[in-house]
């Protein structure tokens, strides 16, 4: 995928605004927090792939990494450590570091007009901060807001597939349940997957059991009936579809997959379905691709879609007469469900900004 | 489990008839058909641990094991081979061996008052074959045919669930999504997730793409959007519930689990539901157990279900108003989901007839 591509989508009218912005813009100065995580490491990786226009690009971590090199996509870089007494000066910053660090930083940035995408959870659901999908929501940029929030992988998933089905036929309610894959829990997942594949010590899982040869249904923690991961499923849907009293019933579930999550989704709508111009609307949604042709192997899985930036939908069938709608979407959970939607996000803010 | 407990189940009360009959009966002659296949294997394993009351026991399998001897829990058998002119003499036959033996062979052994089990597709259907999940539906085993179905082992999973929940609120829809083991497509099915585990060829994998590390949203064959296993499912649940038009969707999806197959549902019923209440109806209810504290990381998972009798109920959870619920379910779908239901049917039906 070029550039031009992945900022345009394939419905080029729908991003108008193109016609009257210089793109690229000119180079800006960018920082990662988080660098030594995996989304972090992801991030770099796309924004070379995007040929992001960077001035200057300075990356952070935590203590333990104080003093080491990065060997990255740029070159050797100097992992830093932040420090408040000196914010750095910087005109873009992913943050890929965790609620505290977000608390802590992200209105540090914003006072001095640094603008921040972050992946965490915590400012998902500030009324302040735009929660997007840019094929989805992509008006909600038009903020003066600093601090922008990435979605949680499984929303983007879901929503991205709902989107184009909803626009036409009016969502009522959709009920949902996710695959998601070991990277999803960030490296000590991914550490804890190959650690269970060579026999070696489980010490460090992040899992609550075993996850090689097995399924976990519950993601994240909470006091409740709901686990963390549903919650944010729920509300960040309702957010970004503004909807707010969607009814969403959602199961999350942990599965032995390295990477890329899927989700099996029946919705309910208000008008009636045509099964064929849904296909047609899926087909030609901007990143998201339609393999719907069971019969000879052709649907979405996380194979298919890891290492890709789209959102592959597939197993699209009618139910409940004409009103309900199921399908099965993949999509790569370190990249359009979480680095690659942070790019996205910094490419249309670049659109709109002097700097 | 002991013999009496797993006649018994936990609600004396529902299994009366005990009280009339005498246990065990005198002992039967037994065939398994399909005693090579991995369902064949684990009935043998059952029948030992249960104490059949088996007088005579004859194992059935294809061609290819002409001559061989198989080493049994019941010592090392001579694995035969059907012969439509020498049809044996039976008191009962377990058959495990696909729909063309059981169209084949169905009839041939009902014909001659043998009483059939059969755990194949074929029958299942039939309005003269009674589907039968013991705790649901045992009254439909006062019939006077031969031949019994044991209904698709993801559909025992659900109904086996759902079943307390809808002598109480009346069920008035469900949805499901879920997470199968690779057992469930036989001996074919373990040995590609155990040559993709170890790295050798794939070639004779019944999977449509790798396993391992990945996710498969289409099980069995079909021309239409919804596959073979998903018609199972629906039909079946229809069937032993005793409701034609209840509205299902379910996705049916592999995962790389060895044993123990695992549902997302969320179900809507007619009567306002008491959370409290659907708990001890699930906790009460013969041969499902509620593992439900999912804090402290107790649900179920196909891991937990592995290797025991039981359905595992947890997660559960209100939702649309009072009117619907979530739950996750798993269980073993080579004993639960196939073997042992189809002992537990034999059990049944022995208590009712005389030999």
């Amino acid at each position: 995928m070029n550039k031009i591509d992945s900022v345009v989508g394939k419905d080029q009218s729908a991003f108008g605004f193109l016609r009257d912005t210089e793109y690229p813009v000119s180079p800006v100065r960018v920082g990662i927090v988080g660098v030594t995580g995996i989304v972090g490491g992801k991030l770099l990786e796309i924004l070379k792939e995007e040929s992001f226009p960077i001035k200057k690009l300075r990356v952070f971590a935590s203590a333990k990494s104080e003093s080491t090199f990065l060997d990255s996509p740029f070159g050797v870089l100097p992992v830093e450590i932040l420090n408040p007494r000196q914010v750095p000066e910087l005109d873009l910053v992913f943050m890929a570091a965790g609620t505290a660090i977000a608390r802590s930083w992200g209105w540090r940035f914003a006072r001095r007009k640094t603008l921040v995408i972050d992946k965490s959870s915590y400012f998902r659901d500030k009324s302040y901060a735009p929660l997007v999908i840019p094929e989805v929501n992509e008006s909600d940029l038009d903020s003066s807001q600093f601090i922008y929030a990435n979605p949680n992988c499984a929303t983007i998933t879901i929503v991205h597939a709902l989107k184009p089905l909803h626009d036409q036929f009016e969502l009522r309610s959709f009920t949902a349940a996710t695959y998601q894959s070991v990277s999803g829990a960030g490296l000590k997942g991914v550490q804890a997957y190959e650690n269970e594949i060579s026999g070696s010590s489980l010490d460090s899982s992040p899992f609550p059991e075993r996850i090689i040869g097995n399924v976990i249904p519950w993601i994240g923690d909470s006091d409740e009936a709901t686990s963390d991961e549903e919650k944010k499923v729920i509300s960040e849907s309702r957010k970004i579809l503004s909807l707010p009293r969607l009814p969403i019933r959602v199961t999350c579930v942990r599965v032995p997959v390295l990477t890329g999550h899927s989700v099996a989704i029946s919705a309910d709508f208000r008008r009636s379905v045509d099964l064929d111009k849904a296909k047609e609307l899926l087909a030609k949604f901007p990143g998201v691709e339609l393999i719907d042709n069971p019969h000879d192997s052709e649907f979405p899985t996380p194979l298919k879609a890891m290492g890709t930036n789209k959102t592959f939908v597939g197993r699209v069938r009618l139910d409940r007469g004409k009103r309900g709608l199921s399908l099965w979407v993949s999509s790569d959970n370190l990249r359009k469900g979480a680095a690659f939607n942070a790019v996205q996000i910094a490419q249309k803010l670049l659109q709109r900004r002097k700097f």
